[in-house]
């Protein structure tokens, strides 16, 4: 099986299109690595680039990246709404197939000493990457964001960087670098319009009301119906198959039923074998089998 | 969506590896064209070649295929289990994303052109492609196979080819070329020994006895238990998943449950897409939204 990963690096640059485009433009130029995704967002001032490939090209594009917006973006001068710490803000990697988070700690590892060394820039680990408990969560690396690190950095113990110089680069500021699963942004059309229904069904299968594992969830109101909103953020321990029946389950027990269901967004391949499997008992199938993956081998 | 279409001609040659080599070989050099599959069956003494490609590139590769074939092998001196006329056998055109059985009947035309013009060989389109209804199914087409054949071509005017001349080639013999849809091979394993279950349920659903449309379905005993065999001819029609629910919901009557099923080799994503998208309401879902499908774009 090919090893395929992919990785979403997030720069702090959403109005010059210009250089959103050399920064994407220095992952095409790495061979096998394909560029999925570029999109920016004015307000927030922020852009992000999604790219696939094997292990080895990802990583080095992800670093072409890096490089170039660190020379093309100044910290100094940003303004946005979204929280930041620089020029190049969190460089998640999120293994697609034939490859576990495990090796994406690596990739992230590997990536934060090549961070550190070539480009100077102090590098924090994320997520299933972190070092330190207190670093798993993206909101509190970025405690602070940009300014408040720049004051803490250097003096303050539980700020000191897992790579590179314990100060910021003058312009690009500090990098979060980690990995984590994929997430499956996944939705189920309630057939009521009592968005309540949808908050109790939420409250009921949410990993962290004892639900089920993996699965963040919402109840909300979309187009006059009730809407369970929810991020699989774990689909080899509940994939959508099962978040539609547990869903099911739920809603019949208040007499509602479901009249639809929405992948938001992109799925790995995977996902839908793993559902086919479980659903319809197809204990060996696998992705193997699937005519398109062997076109892209 | 970029056109995808598969081909699989089959040749007389099972047994001298290096000429199936040869053939496949000629398939590899056209870009664009991947091999999926090569196989070959000595008491049969044929093989089938497997590729996949956009129609342009893979017509091309089909038909030089033909042409390495028509060199190498001799039907006069052939002999093998299987029935066959001619030195390339038969060569169906199955589309895979973005194209229709249509479009693949227009590609059996080109190709039929081709090779009646430039090789000198008779062509016979079947299936879909087929001009007459007495040329639909494979077997009315190859009856008495190249022996039978090379005696009434010529003379009988219900064996007069659709292009090419009304007599064999010297070595090559006659070609059938086509346009079918992608089968699906799918077994259901029941939790019961007793076979005559396997067939009652196969009666009630083949499309012969007025069940499902497209589906070829026998009762077997396999590895001690009863199997609900399938083919699935057209998924479009019914896919995998209707059949699962079909078969499931007619042993349930019988007091009977599904222990497993079995996709049998290689299947499309489309078939894939089409169950989640029936099975979880997910009215929007398509195959786009797969990421593996955008690595081959």
């Amino acid at each position: 099986m090919q090893k395929l990963v992919e990785c979403v690096p997030n720069f702090s640059e959403g109005r010059k299109v210009s250089v959103i485009n050399k920064i994407a433009a220095s992952a095409k130029k790495v061979s096998g690595v394909r560029v999925l995704d570029t999109e920016w967002d004015k307000s927030h001032n922020r852009s992000l680039v999604t790219i696939v490939g094997s292990p080895r090209e990802v990583l080095s594009a992800a670093f072409e990246m890096i490089k170039i917006a660190t020379k093309l973006i100044d910290m100094r001068k940003h303004k946005g709404e979204h929280p930041r710490i620089g020029a190049t803000d969190v460089v998640p990697f999120i293994p697609i197939s034939g490859i576990t988070v495990k090796d994406c700690v690596v990739l992230s590892i590997k990536l934060a000493e090549r961070i550190a060394k070539e480009l100077r820039i102090p590098v924090y680990l994320y997520e299933a990457a972190a070092k330190r408990a207190d670093r798993v969560n993206l909101a509190d690396v970025r405690r602070g964001e940009y300014e408040g690190l720049s004051k803490e950095i250097g003096s303050n113990p539980d700020r000191k960087p897992d790579f590179g110089p314990n100060k910021m680069h003058p312009t690009a500021g500090a990098v979060v670098v980690g990995a984590r699963k994929y997430l499956i942004a996944y939705n189920l059309n309630l057939d009521t319009k009592d968005v309540g229904i949808a908050k109790r069904i939420a409250a009921k299968i949410r990993e962290k009301g004892g639900g089920l594992p993996g699965v963040k969830v919402l109840g909300f109101e979309v187009g006059g119906f009730a809407q369970v909103s929810m991020n699989l953020v774990d689909f080899e321990k509940t994939n959508f198959d099962e978040a539609f029946r547990e869903v099911e389950k739920e809603a019949k027990k208040l007499n509602v039923g479901i009249r639809s269901s929405e992948i938001y967004g992109m799925i790995p391949l995977e996902a839908l074998v793993r559902s086919v499997k479980k659903t319809f008992k197809a204990v060996d199938f696998n992705s193997d089998q699937v005519l398109e993956k062997r076109l892209y081998e």
